[in-house]
């Protein structure tokens, strides 16, 4: 027989990796909730009509799709099978596919809902999204996302409030990090004032290198992909730019003192790094023009977060805008949203050892099994202890005393409970701490104070 | 533009419906925990290869299969896609499919990861599963199942720790249960006595409706289905019986009286009776020879929830078997498991109207805006609300008083506060209440404890 195995890019999650994931989901949610954000989930089988032509030609190719049931050959001709043209015949075969992301599915809620829902309409999503890509390290087929966005609102403090949130999680984690923040219409402006509104892509990328390989190397690369030399030194303020948030909007108000949609990009950047400011955040907030983010639909708003003391890309990111449900019918609707990267913020607190022991303790105390009547005691001293809110559980068969200590251990219990006859007789329970050793006789209300603590 | 539409036998969960649901299975998850049940989660794409042939004929055709990626084709030669047998068809075209459900995937991770895992092995796993079944009412094509399962070990305190945790849940929801117990070795047992194994499930569904119809149609309908005037009468007792599960024990020892199986049967019946018994629960026990189960997985103790004061079927059940992960080569490995229905639950709880207040309230209070330096003010209070653990939002624009106010309603957030000029002056905010209409001027710190009670 085959020996069991998963789909490549699919994973199983142990107990102890579920623990540390839910760690990150409860905090995150937590967090959520603390800020007005409701939950609602969406199937993971979704219409093709809903998804198809939403991600581009290629996120086409890298969606899942589900087979109809039954005679699945029913709409496809003979000379259409035996024309192998896949594209075409996925339409006649399947109906269905698996989301591909929250975003999609959300503009579809909104559309579909939008009579149940009140405007502005703050949601939080977390389930997994399945996507046909090549595996490779880091990169999965089926992998969870985590977003937040509120819809129906074009006001600037729903942007405040998401970094304050964003703030508020990895505060919680104990991460340091860094949220840079930039505005689509400062990239527009930029295209705008020096006449290459192709080339704003080829510009971010190669601010984006200045640290690393230097301005004049930057020029080179700049005057390598056809922008001209007056360009060149028109944005030369924006390549050397430095210092503070509001030096930095300083620069940005000179350099784009002539485009209309630059300067408004400029007064929406001053709004939010305003409104941070005054609240105070525990991160550096820090206004980054190489920052553009791929995702074609943000309009306005865009961040991303970085970890500072872990190599990784963004760990977080988001922006606005201007017509996510557009594409289903509903123009008009403005929002602003951020994701959580989960599988990224698991390496990042796995690499920083950043779990609390009790996020990733499961049972408190174990009971050992002396036999029958031994253990049919010691189930209702479980219950008290179950009834007090801790978990625990006892050994179900009477193996030997080692091996049941050993059980524990490996389960990362940290007490065991031991009574036997004499214990019984005494009306005391025998606590072990494992890592210690140490050893105490308690009574029932003297254990669950013990192990309240 | 089509109007947006999910699959049928799909559903979207309302942030009122999430909350609703996330009380059920953060209740039940939360006593899993207290139990020592530590959570597995399985991907949803598995390989057709560990789906197929475990659910019977009508089992492989309710799979979901997941169209291979790219030329999809192949492996399917011109002869086979004229021939257009759909059956074998999918082996050409599909690899993955859809869980079906979560014994399966356990099944298989046992296996996967026998050197991983500790024996016995306590799990839980709450995740979708995928039916490609005919819609109805209160039958989806995707729905959560609610699973806990101990495997590695034969002994008879899981099934004690099982039903006591299964009373822990229901008490926790405040739903009057019975536990309906049996065992298959007592049907067995019967089968054996009157000599016709092949008729225990006419006798089961017989028994079942003598409530109902009456001993004397049950017994013209036995005769009906074939079984002999003698066995008739050697089952008149089991038919008849009441009192007691040890009035029911006692008249089935001396119906089992020559059956080895049958009476091994009330020996383990006995045990986990006398022992849920001793640690007490609070829902009723109640030994059903009618019972039987569908699952013919099951080998030993099974056991079927019914809720008292609502007309539903059984809203969790489950059972032991020896053998689960057989299938995959690994013979030997006992265990029992439970299975919550939670659409079931959540039906039962919206019928009872059972939710606490606090499962279903999401923001506690939200503050209304008066404009940009008011609401600079607000968001430093919000910011204390949220760090003493209260849930709080501002509404993004200075809309109407009136469209605030009613926005905070219908989305049950039971506070408004209130913050104009005049009371940032006085360093105090106007708490509204909305249900009552009260509102009182407090300090920061009167809030926080106002709300916090």
């Amino acid at each position: 027989m085959q020996k069991p195995s998963i789909p490549k890019g699919t994973r199983d999650f142990s107990p102890e990796e579920m623990a540390k994931r839910n760690y990150i989901f409860n905090t995150i949610k937590e967090t959520f909730l603390l800020y007005g954000f409701s939950q609602i989930e969406t199937p993971a089988l979704e219409n093709l009509s809903t998804l198809m032509g939403k991600y581009g030609d290629e996120g086409d190719k890298l969606l899942f799709k589900v087979l109809n049931s039954g005679d699945f050959l029913k709409n496809a001709t003979d000379e259409q099978l035996l024309e192998r043209n896949c594209p075409r015949l996925t339409n006649a075969l399947c109906e269905k596919g698996l989301r591909y992301d929250l975003t999609v599915p959300f503009a579809r809620y909104v559309v579909q809902h939008r009579n149940e829902l009140q405007f502005p309409f703050k949601r939080y999503q977390i389930q997994p999204v399945w996507r046909a890509d090549r595996p490779q390290k880091g990169r999965y087929r089926e992998f969870y996302q985590c977003d937040a966005d509120v819809v129906g609102s074009d006001s600037l403090l729903n942007e405040v409030e998401l970094i304050s949130l964003i703030d508020t999680v990895f505060k919680k984690f104990g991460v340091r990090i860094v949220i840079k923040l930039n505005n689509r219409k400062i990239l527009s402006g930029i295209a705008e004032v020096i006449g290459a509104p192709d080339k704003i892509i080829d510009i971010t990328v190669a601010i984006d290198k200045i640290d690393k390989i230097g301005i004049e190397n930057v020029n080179a690369e700049l005057a390598e992909k056809g922008i001209s030399q007056e360009a060149i030194e028109t944005l030369r303020p924006l390549l050397t730019m430095s210092g503070t948030n509001s030096e930095k909007l300083d620069t940005l108000r000179s350099l784009l003192a002539s485009s209309e949609i630059g300067l408004k990009g400029i007064e929406e950047l001053e709004f939010v790094i305003a409104h941070v400011g005054a609240i105070g955040i525990h991160s550096t907030l820090e206004l980054d023009v190489s920052l553009a983010r791929g995702l074609n639909y943000y309009t306005g708003s865009i961040l991303e977060v970085k970890a500072c003391d872990v190599q990784i890309g963004s760990i977080t990111g988001g922006g606005r805008y201007d017509n996510l449900t557009g594409v289903f019918g509903m123009d008009g609707v403005s929002g602003v949203g951020i994701s959580f990267g989960a599988d990224r913020i698991f390496d990042v607190l796995n690499t920083l050892n950043l779990y609390p022991a009790d996020a990733i303790t499961t049972t408190k105390v174990m009971f050992c099994n002396f036999g029958d009547s031994e253990s049919t005691h010691c189930l209702s001293l479980i219950k008290q202890l179950r009834e007090s809110g801790i978990s625990a559980e006892i050994y179900p068969d009477s193996a030997k005393m080692k091996k049941q200590i050993s059980f524990a251990d490996t389960k990362n219990i940290p007490y065991v409970a031991i009574v036997g006859e004499s214990e019984i007789a005494e009306g005391k329970i025998a606590l072990k701490h494992l890592a210690t050793g140490v050893q105490q006789k308690l009574t029932i209300d003297e254990l669950i104070a013990e192990l309240k603590k």
